[in-house]
């Protein structure tokens, strides 16, 4: 008998007690963006460290200048791999509350259809009942070894939803006894109810603010119309220039360092089925406006890209004033893809523009901040053999998909602790994470737990 | 003798007096814009009534939904023209009043260097001096020749300086009593010191706002960055493409209805010496931005623009936010020339913008106001003798210049009482109208009353 098997029994004989223990963690109003609650952050952080010592983790409550950070440790067989889990206690305001159905911190399981119960509640999705999953594939391990499979960090924050503010500081000073082999990060979803995934990319950005001044005043469009500089159309010249016809970006160099996209995780990107329709239907649009003859999933996963965030300049009130303004301003932002460097993408931007003013107006920039992007090797037997472990138990094969957007935390592993991160959730888009109602779906907590385990056995075996 | 020479000398020896007179209006407090003055605005109209009375105008205040009106008549010769003179009796507010260096409202005539004197005080160029101007003409004409060479109308407005909400329908109600031949318009100014002008073209305008549509939502430009249409990406090629790298306004039909200026008359501006270094260097700039090729009076003056005077859209406050907005907009004005059509110019504008919309995104303008341009023929001999009049009271001779902005009453005349305009004033650019410490030439006033005696009686010979 393998050393699985019993641990997946134990975890399914369990699920009621797993459950208990989830609610009582979701009773704890641990909203961190609000003052009022931080008595209440400090006991979520206080539950956990106490359920992870019953398991016999070394667990203890770490202070920070704001929520405190909950670290515990358990070691593992000697040379087996040290792996870092991270998730966070702290959830989202609850408000408005008269559109909750249920009080978001009596936590519930409700059938919702036929052989489908979810688990309610404010934290359930985001992110109680996602690290649960791996609190519980661990306490089922414990108890039918007696040990772990290996040495194994635990990681709890309590200021996701608000910033992260001491997280960086905290790795920083703790970077020797928090760096592991690699980190298991469990704050993302599945790619449906059937298909669980990792993610296995996440862009960079880089951010900028970029102000064109004309002349040293607002001036009258009836006097100095058609003579005199307007930086509003300076401005609209430089955005406009920065796509060609096809959408593709025509800053100099701003490919050095895309890869393309190997053709097998094109073709698996294929078979999710997401269509230009599907994906921009759900935002009231259609046509694909990046590059052209790449599918959407390519274009928000694997393409950088250069957006414009913001635009301001002139009179932008009620009604019309025939002014030249004397400066116009946009936020732009680049995401980036594989070996981008934010650095020389920051100033070809720059030099872009700059070649863009009049000898008589000038530019000035502000950084917006600038992180590189995030590539997991595709055929790393690491990925591989969580991928498999994933498949072995979920309806569907697990799927590697990208993340459009960057998550902070996997940068700063990399940064502080030079420690790549794994990506595995089991939240649903539906699941309303930040919203009245969230729920997590019982299937996700109970298989997320199995997946688990599996994944801890693939990775140590 | 000429009938003239009397008039003149009757000027220079009554100048005193008239100075007391100006003096008399000037104190009168008439902000049209605050109504704590409303009083002040009704005794301006008064004081007028009276003068203009005195002088034998049948006079009288006009009663109005705003501030009032004055209107008074003069008969003149069996089979002279019918004139109609357009002043304003009201002024701007004061504040700051602490950078007024006297009282604006205790008027005095101050020698600012040896030999040239300025009349001080809120209104005294703008516009109580200039309209006296004409008015002491009148009286001077009246007194040594017992009648006026014409029939003369005075229509002085209260409410020029908070909008003029009462003209137009003043206008329209009392069309038949206003109509004249030809309307003069004593609110403008000089070229320099030495140097007349009559101002014999005003750009038209249109004003549009264009609002760009895209998602139904706001969007995170990590989940959705390179697939989703970007409304102030759309709107910056929209407004890019209105012209070439030339300068020119690339919409289709743009140009149609505008004429070359007749190379005399880009001749006769060239002599004023103005270069794109003086011109633009008042404002801290250098280099025209319209068609090339062309002086930068040609620009203001006599060729139509596009003009951004707006943009607005996604994150435009402090810091950096990753959104891809779901609309963006832009308030555009067009000065159109000759006869460029206002209609065609706003249906040409939205094509040119629709073109230039994805298919899953849409677009609405508003509509923000059209006149067409407004151009004296250069070969009228109205015009013609004017200049020769003026010419003939200045050291320099008179020049024919334009203006690129609109004056709103040119073209309400030519709406409401098909009626042409001559602009003439005496006005100079370091007069201060509108800010602290106004002032008018103590020249201005004298020699606008002998310019206006000359301009009288070239008119009617």
């Amino acid at each position: 008998m393998s050393r699985l098997s019993p641990v997946l029994d134990r975890i399914d004989q369990s699920l009621d007690n797993s459950l208990d223990r989830l609610f009582s963690l979701l009773r704890i109003r641990s909203i961190s963006t609000d003052p009022e609650f931080a008595a209440d952050c400090r006991k979520g952080a206080e539950w956990l460290v106490e359920d992870l010592s019953s398991i016999g983790f070394d667990a203890s409550v770490r202070n920070t200048p704001g929520h405190p950070m909950v670290v515990a440790h358990h070691d593992g067989p000697e040379g087996s791999p040290h792996v870092l889990f991270y998730g966070h206690y702290d959830v989202q305001p609850v408000d408005p509350l008269e559109l909750w159905h249920d009080d978001p911190f009596a936590p519930a399981l409700k059938e919702v259809e036929p052989g489908r119960k979810v688990i309610t509640g404010r934290g359930s999705a985001d992110d109680k009942g996602q690290l649960m999953t791996f609190v519980e594939a661990c306490r089922a391990w414990k108890a039918v070894h007696g040990g772990l499979p290996c040495r194994i960090t635990l990681l709890f924050e309590g200021e996701e939803e608000s910033g992260s503010p001491s997280l960086k500081p905290f790795l920083e000073a703790n970077a020797e006894e928090l760096k592991a082999d690699f980190a298991l990060v469990c704050d993302t979803g599945m790619w449906d109810r059937d298909t669980p995934a990792i993610s296995t990319a996440l862009r960079g950005l880089v951010g900028e603010e970029v102000v064109v001044h004309a002349a040293d005043r607002d001036l009258h469009s009836g006097e100095f119309g058609g003579a005199a500089a307007n930086p509003i159309r300076i401005l609209a010249r430089a955005l406009a220039d920065i796509h060609d016809e096809n959408g593709r970006v025509t800053i100099p160099g701003f490919y050095d360092g895309v890869e393309e996209t190997p053709s097998q995780v094109l073709k698996s990107w294929e078979t999710l089925g997401e269509t230009a329709e599907s994906f921009l239907g759900q935002v009231g649009l259609s046509v694909p406006s990046g590059e052209k003859g790449r599918s959407v999933l390519e274009l928000v996963w694997a393409r950088p890209t250069a957006e414009f965030n913001g635009i301001t300049g002139g009179y932008t009130g009620k009604g019309f004033k025939t002014v030249i303004a004397s400066q116009a301003s946009a936020k732009v932002s680049f995401r980036l893809v594989h070996k981008q460097d934010p650095a020389k993408i920051r100033a070809a931007f720059r030099k872009f523009v700059e070649e863009r003013i009049p000898a008589d107006c000038s530019v000035e920039f502000h950084e917006h901040g600038g992180s590189p992007a995030i590539q997991l090797s595709y055929d790393s037997p690491f990925l591989a053999n969580a991928k498999d472990a994933l498949s072995d138990e979920w309806p569907k094969p697990a799927v590697m998909i990208a993340m459009g957007g960057s998550i902070p935390i996997v940068g700063d592993f990399q940064t502080y602790l030079g420690m790549e991160s794994l990506l595995v959730g089991f939240g649903l888009s539906d699941d309303r994470i930040h919203s009245p109602n969230e729920k997590y779906e019982l299937s996700s907590f109970h298989k997320g737990q199995r997946s688990w385990a599996r994944i801890l056995d693939a990775l140590t075996k």
